[in-house]
């Protein structure tokens, strides 16, 4: 009975559905984009230690005192700008439930992240959709401007494309209302737009530790904005989104910046043998500044992701409407990428 | 600049303050309600098990399937009818958003958990209270009955009253709509409401892992409801709310029950002494079935409060329109129970 009493904007709506997540270990996964390699060694130094009794009866910092100190050392910025979250996408609902309201707007660019969409309908918001031109750069002018949030993700999902700051700056200003950049594959990407928070005022930078930091299973996420915004996103976000254990591994992790910054030398590298061998199979492959490719083919390429799978190997199937369809392959060891380019010289 | 763009509903709202947590370990913590003890050691193996990098690295179980089989056999439930949760606060935001829609209407008993109105305020709805009886009863008839969502913590705090199941019931069925049985102190009491589930057809049940399974700093807790309701749920929720460790740690700690047999014993025992000591200084308890106790004196309650804390004892002071205030005492080990009623004694 209570399912009478759903929103009608739920009820309708089909659900995120994230990427396949399987239990099975001899499948190679390059489905979700997480990172292949481990974590720092100081990330299960500082789990192992806050694993104490007390730590774990007690209720953590709600605020993330440590971690927001840690951050504004090695990133140089205000640790006052910066919100804790229990993974992005417990940001990006913070930033829809501060800033749009039931029947509000809620615009992305599209082929892009199809969560946006669902935060749009849980909310009982519009979501609209801006096409990228086909060298995936956003319209001149940018055409929405009366939106209660842009979300701008740079790098971009599925494509990997990024624009430089001068670009976003440009871009943000042109939107006017709460701009969003999503980098939650910043670290990988050539420039990132961590300067403007402060100097152009509608924008607020978001992060993961899912991807760089190789903290998916931990969720931990976090934004940037001037502090006076970040005063209000408080007031919306659960006063404990984030747990002591997690809190550890995203401090140690931000403050071992030489151990991440030798992973995101292997993974480029990995990209351009990933991206030359795809080519090689005729594979036409948007450059990618993320740690994943957008790859099609002159043939169907449904049955190649099938075919894939079958062999052991997920990667990520995407129809979007008004586009069309496409492989994002995430960069994995260099191991996994020369099993991917074996299996694919069999199939395609 | 988004300033200017955050709703209206929020821009207003105080925020909801949390108490205080005091990094001093000298201080006896009595304000929060978390267990004086640690968890389980199961609970350690199971997160030191999990303490890997491919663990680490990947996205955890979006529904967490062996938190559900397990809470399931412990539960006697189905495991189609559990929700995992960041914490309990986590599962009654994903609550609200599903149910209640802007300028809707959120009802509670009252004096009760203050963050019921914070959700309403996030959510843009309406918050009615409806007072207790002086004995902590709910009025008969119950008087709100288009709610969108009616929290019905039991046992309630800050007073440790509970009702019994056929109460509880009776009470379901005169509200109507969904009807949310707030039972994060559930484990503590008498009587619980879980056998109500599927039973009267609008009740929904959350459970936290921060009193009674003494992990509030890993933000663990669940609902209980109809599968299709829950499937409702899932749409809201973020696709991974939990991550990889506190499923570990929650997973481990619901399995051992003879351990936290145990601990409730102890607290129980400390309650009754707690509660006796109070009376002989003059405090009026209300007899409680949870893991804390509310008194007041003749004396005022401010001025001891801060006095206690001035003697690094952390209570909670509180005080309720229309019902006026009162104190609110964790029950901690019987060492902190003497210390406490040492300090009284010279205080009041």
């Amino acid at each position: 009975m209570p399912l009478s009493h759903v929103r009608d904007s739920i009820h309708q709506m089909a659900g995120y559905v994230p990427g396949e997540q399987l239990n099975d270990p001899s499948v190679v996964k390059l489905n979700t984009n997480e990172n292949p390699y481990p974590p720092s060694p100081r990330v299960f130094e500082a789990v192992r230690a806050a694993l104490t009794g007390d730590r774990l009866r007690k209720y953590p910092s709600p605020m993330g005192d440590s971690f927001r100190q840690a951050a504004g050392r090695v990133l140089d910025i205000d640790p006052d700008s910066i919100l804790i979250g229990n993974g992005s996408d417990d940001i990006l609902t913070i930033l829809t439930r501060t800033f749009v309201p039931e029947r509000g707007k809620i615009v992305s660019p599209t082929p892009s992240y199809i969560l946006y969409r669902s935060l749009a309908e849980i909310q009982g918001a519009n979501f609209e959709m801006v096409p990228f031109t086909p060298e995936w750069m956003p319209p001149k002018p940018w055409p929405i401007r009366d939106a209660n949030i842009t979300f701008f993700p740079n790098p971009n999902s599925p494509s990997g494309t990024a624009l430089r700051a001068a670009e976003l700056e440009r871009l943000a200003r042109e939107v006017g209302g709460p701009f969003v950049l999503d980098e939650a594959y910043g670290d990988f990407a050539e420039e990132n737009g961590l300067k403007l928070v402060g100097k152009v005022p509608n924008v607020i930078i978001t992060r993961s530790f899912s991807k760089f930091y190789a903290l998916a299973g931990i969720r931990f996420g976090f934004a940037v904005a001037d502090p006076p915004v970040v005063h209000e996103l408080l007031k919306v976000k659960d006063s404990y989104n984030c747990d002591v254990l997690s809190l550890a591994a995203a401090t140690a992790a931000i403050e071992d910046q030489d151990y991440y910054a030798d992973l995101r030398s292997r993974i480029l590298a990995s990209r351009g043998r990933l991206t030359v061998g795809l080519t090689e199979l005729g594979f036409r492959v948007t450059p990618s500044q993320a740690n994943f490719v957008w790859c099609r083919h002159e043939k169907p390429l449904k049955p190649i992701y099938e075919s894939l799978k079958e062999r052991k190997i997920l990667i990520r199937y995407m129809n979007y409407t008004g586009y069309g369809d496409g492989l994002r392959i995430t960069v994995g060891t260099p191991a996994e990428v020369d099993r991917l380019l074996m299996e694919l010289r069999k199939v395609v």
